[in-house]
C-alpha cells in the first residue's frame, strides 16, 4: 500500500489523466463473417432485387426523381438499374465533415472513424426514482443534458419523444433544447418538409451561418428508415430529398428484423437491407449529387417462438459484420446499432448492449447508434442503463487511445528497484504516473465486500441513479450567445403564433 | 406473426439448432496493442531481467535443476541465460492434446483454439437463495455440476475451496467429485508432491490407463502462479517439476497487478509477467523436455486511490493484447483471464467480465480463465453470475460457428415471395429454418414489458437462480463405470486411514 501522506501530497502535483473522447478512430481489426465471393453475391442479389423486384415509393416527388434518373416506373413501384446505383455511389462523399456548435466537437465521418450515440427515438423513459412513463419534455431535456455531459457520446440523438408537447410544435422544443443545452451535432426528425425547413432555419440562425456556410458542410443529421421490405414512405422519401438539397447529413437505415420484415438468414436480411440502403442513397444522390449520406443497417433477429425482437444476439453481431463488409465494398461511412431487449437496467441489458457494441466495433461501424440506455428494443431509454453503458463506451474510448511501450513504459529501472516479492507502489515510475495511468470509472466500484456492504451494498444499476442526478444538478451547459437565444425564441414564438407545422405522413 | 397451428406442427418436424461448443476455434482477428519493435524490446527486457536481476526460487530441488541447466546461482537467486530460455521454448510443444473422460471432450491446445473456464480458486461462494459464505464441499459439488452442464465451459477448474473438508483430505474429495460428476478435463492443485502424486494415481486408475498411456498425453491440468515480482515458492516450483515429469498439463500464470506487484504500465507489467513465465517454463522444460506447458498471464491494474484490484478495465484488456503478441512471438498456447471486481452479480459484473472476455478473444488466448461467475477479484464465485456470463460465452461460441451466404441463405426466392411491406414469417426459407437459425438464450428474455411485468418483473440476475436450480435438479452426470468408482473409493478410504496427505508449502 502506498503511504497515505506521500500519496496525498503527490495527488496535487502529478498530472490527472486526460484522454480525448471527442474524436475517435477505431483501433479494432475488422472482422469478416463472409468470404469476398459471398459478399459479391449478396451485392449482386441486392442489385437484382432493385432491378427485378423493385422498390415501392409512396411519395410522387420521389418517384419523379427516380424516373428522371432513369428508373423504370410501374404505379408506385420503382425499378432501379445498377448503373443508377453505381452513379450514386460515385457521387456520395467518402468523407463527411460534420460541424457542431464548437470546433472541437466537429466530426469527420469516414471508414475508420468511430462515433457513439445513446439510445434514441423511444416513446418511454425510465429511471429508478420515477419509474417507466411516456416520454415528456422534461425527460428529453434531462437526457440531452446527460448526453451532453459525456464526451464519448459525440452526437445528440432524439432520445425520447416529448409527448406532452403537441406534435405541430415539438420540433421547436427539441431544436431549442438541443441548441441551448448542448453544442454537439443536433438531430432533426424527417417528419415532412415544413418541420425540416423550419428546423434548418432555427439551426442556421442560431449558429450564425450564411446560406453558403450552412450548405458547405452538414450542421445536423437525420435518420431515414426504410419500411422493410422494399417500401419507402412519404416522410422518409421527403427527408431523403430535403436533406440532400440542403446538404445536411442523412443516415440511411433499413430496420430489418430477420424472420419478420426480412429473411430469416443473416445473408438474406443483409441482402435486403443493402438493396434498400442503395435505393435510398440513389434517391438522395439523384436529388443532389455529392450530398452527405451515410450507409447503414440495423439488422437483428426475432425470437421465433414469440416473434419478439431480440438484440445483442449472435445473429445481430454477424449482421453488423456483414454490413461492414458491404460498407467497405462501397466505401461509404456507415452506421450500425447496439441496444437491448431487456425490460430494465439489468445484467441482460448490460450483456446485450455490450455484445452488440462489440459487433459494431469489429464490423468497423462509423456511427454506433443506440449504444447506451436503449431498452425494450427501443421502446424505452433508461437513465441508469445509459450511465452503465457509457462506462463501457468510455473503456472502449480508452482502448482507442492505445498504449506505449517505450523505454520509460517498459521501465527496466523500476524492475531493478523492486526486490523479489516486493511491491511497486513507491517506485519512481509509479509515482510519476499515479494519477494518470488508469481510467477512472464513473460507476464501477472497486471497494472490497466489507466496505461496499457498509456503504449500503448497492448494485451498480442502483448506484447509477446518483451519477445522472449529479450531472443534472451540476447543469454544465455550453456558453450560448444571449442574442441568438433571443432570436431563436422570437422565431419560435412567431412560428407558434402562425400555427406551427404539423408532421406529414 | 406466424399462425400458431402451422408453427406448432412444424416445430416437431424441423431440426433443432445444434452447434458444437466443445471444440472451438477463435474466429476473431488478433489485435496488437504494441508494434513489433516494442514487443521485441519487451522480450529483450524480460531476458535481461532473468539474466541480470534474477529470479528468487524457494525450492532447493528447483535451484539444483536450474543450476544443472546452466543457470548462475547466488543463494536462492537464480540467473537464467537467454540460451536456456531459447532451449526451453524449442522443446515446449506447440500443440497439446489434452484428454478428458470421453473423446468428444478432448481438447487440442494451440494458438487459435479457444477454451473457456469458469471462475476458480475462490474462498467464497454466493447465490441469491443462500447468500455469501465460505465455500463448502456442497458448493464445490454443485458448481462442478453446473460447470459440467455447459459445453462452452470445456475444462473443470477448482471453483471454490471446500473449506469444510480438512486440507489433508481435500484432494480426495475434489478428485472424486470431478471424476464422478463430470467427464471434462479435471484440475489438480499443486500443493506439494504427495497430494499431486495421489491425485495422479486416482485419475490414472479411474480412467483405466497404463503408465505409458497416462504419460502420452495430459489427462489433467494445474495452474502455476509465480509470486510476483520474481519469486517462485515451494509448492509452485514442486508443481513445475512434478507435472513435467508426469507429462501432465501445466499452465504458467504470473498474477501481476499493475501498480502493486508489477510496474504501473502495461508494458512494464507484461515485461515482468513474461520474464516470470519464461523462467517457469524453463524450469518445467529442464525437468522434462517436451512436457506440455501453456504460457500465460493474468495482468490487470489496481485502483490507485485504494490499492484495490480492478478487472475488466482498459489496462486489463491491453495487457491481454500484449501477452497475446508475446505468445505469438514464442509460439506457445497460452491463457489469459476475465473476471470482475464487483461484489455481487450486477451490471458492473456483467460489464467487466464481458469486457475482459473480449480482451482475451482479441488477444487470441487459447484458454480464457475466470470467464464466468468470478466476482470480488476472485474472492467469490457467484452461481447467478456464472449463468449470466455463460450466456455471453455461448453467444461467443455461436460466433465461432460462423455463418453461410450461399444461394440458399441469400434466398432471392424468399425476397421474391414477399410483397413490399409484407413479412417473411410464412415463406419457405423461414419455415425450413424456424427451429435452427437462431441461438436460444438460457437466461435472456425477449418478452415485452407487459408480459415480463405479469411474470413478476424479475431482472436477469434473479431469473438466473432458477437456471442453476434446474440444472442441479436434473442431475445429469456422466455414465461412470461402477467398478472404477468402487476402486476409487477404496483408494480414498485406504489413503485416508493412512493419514491423508497435507499440503506442502
Amino acid at each position: 500500500m502506498p503511504r497515505r501522506g506521500r500519496k496525498a501530497a503527490l495527488a496535487d502535483t502529478t498530472p490527472k489523466r486526460q484522454v480525448n473522447y471527442r474524436q475517435l478512430k477505431n483501433p479494432f481489426p475488422p472482422m469478416d463473417v463472409f468470404s469476398t465471393d459471398e459478399i459479391a453475391s449478396m451485392h449482386e442479389a441486392s442489385l437484382r432485387t432493385l432491378e427485378e423486384l423493385g422498390f415501392r415509393v409512396l411519395l410522387p416527388d420521389a418517384i419523379e426523381i427516380y424516373r428522371r434518373g432513369g428508373a423504370r416506373i410501374k404505379d408506385d413501384m420503382v425499378f432501379i438499374g445498377r448503373e443508377m446505383v453505381d452513379a450514386a455511389l460515385k457521387t456520395a462523399p467518402k468523407t463527411i465533415n460534420a460541424r457542431a456548435g464548437v470546433r472541437d466537437r466537429d466530426l469527420k465521418l469516414e471508414l475508420g472513424s468511430l462515433i457513439f450515440q445513446p439510445g434514441a427515438g423511444a416513446p418511454h423513459a425510465t429511471d429508478l426514482t420515477r419509474g417507466r412513463r411516456p416520454g415528456t419534455a422534461q425527460d428529453f431535456r434531462e437526457l440531452v443534458q446527460i448526453t451532453h455531459h459525456f464526451d464519448v457520446l459525440q452526437i445528440m440523438p432524439p432520445l425520447v419523444e416529448a409527448q406532452d408537447v403537441p406534435t405541430h410544435l415539438r420540433h421547436y422544443f427539441t431544436m431549442e433544447t438541443q441548441l441551448t443545452l448542448t453544442d454537439k451535432l443536433p438531430f432533426i426528425y424527417s417528419r415532412g418538409a415544413p418541420q425540416v425547413q423550419q428546423s434548418f432555419e432555427m439551426l442556421q440562425g442560431f449558429r450564425g451561418l450564411t446560406d453558403d456556410e450552412f450548405a458547405e458542410d452538414p450542421w445536423c443529421f437525420t435518420i431515414i428508415n426504410t419500411n422493410s421490405p422494399r417500401t419507402l414512405d412519404i416522410p422518409m422519401a421527403r427527408g431523403l430529398i430535403d436533406f440532400a438539397r440542403s446538404k445536411q447529413l442523412l443516415i440511411v437505415t433499413p430496420f430489418t428484423l430477420m424472420g419478420a420484415m426480412a429473411p430469416i438468414t443473416v445473408a438474406g436480411a443483409i441482402t435486403l437491407s443493402h438493396a434498400e440502403a442503395l435505393a435510398a442513397i440513389t434517391l438522395n444522390q439523384l436529388a443532389n449529387p455529392g450530398a452527405p449520406v451515410c450507409y447503414g443497417t440495423f439488422t437483428s433477429n426475432v425470437d421465433m417462438k414469440s416473434g419478439a425482437p431480440a438484440f445483442g444476439t449472435p445473429a445481430h453481431f454477424q449482421a453488423s459484420l456483414a454490413a461492414g463488409q458491404l460498407a467497405r465494398l462501397i466505401g461509404l461511412p456507415w452506421r450500425s446499432a447496439a441496444g437491448s431487449a431487456a425490460n430494465l437496467s439489468d445484467v441482460q441489458a448490460a450483456n446485450e448492449n455490450q455484445f452488440g457494441v462489440w459487433g459494431c466495433l469489429m464490423a468497423g461501424a462509423t456511427v454506433v447508434i443506440h449504444s447506451a440506455g436503449w431498452l425494450e428494443g427501443g421502446l424505452t431509454v433508461s437513465y441508469e442503463q445509459l450511465i452503465s453503458d457509457v462506462e463501457v463506451l468510455n473503456m472502449v474510448a480508452e482502448l482507442c487511445a492505445g498504449a506505449k511501450a517505450g523505454e520509460a513504459e517498459i521501465g527496466f529501472d523500476a524492475l531493478t528497484e523492486v526486490q523479489p516479492s516486493g511491491h511497486f507502489f513507491a517506485v519512481a515510475q509509479t509515482m510519476a504516473r499515479y494519477n494518470s495511468e488508469f481510467y477512472e470509472p464513473i460507476l464501477h466500484d472497486y471497494a472490497n465486500f466489507g466496505t461496499w456492504t457498509e456503504r449500503g451494498a448497492k448494485p451498480a444499476q442502483e448506484r447509477a441513479t446518483k451519477v445522472w442526478q449529479d450531472i443534472l444538478a451540476a447543469d454544465n451547459r455550453p456558453a450560448v450567445d444571449g442574442g441568438r437565444v433571443e432570436d431563436l425564441n422570437r422565431y419560435i414564438e412567431k412560428a407558434t403564433a402562425a400555427g406551427g407545422a404539423p408532421p406529414e405522413s
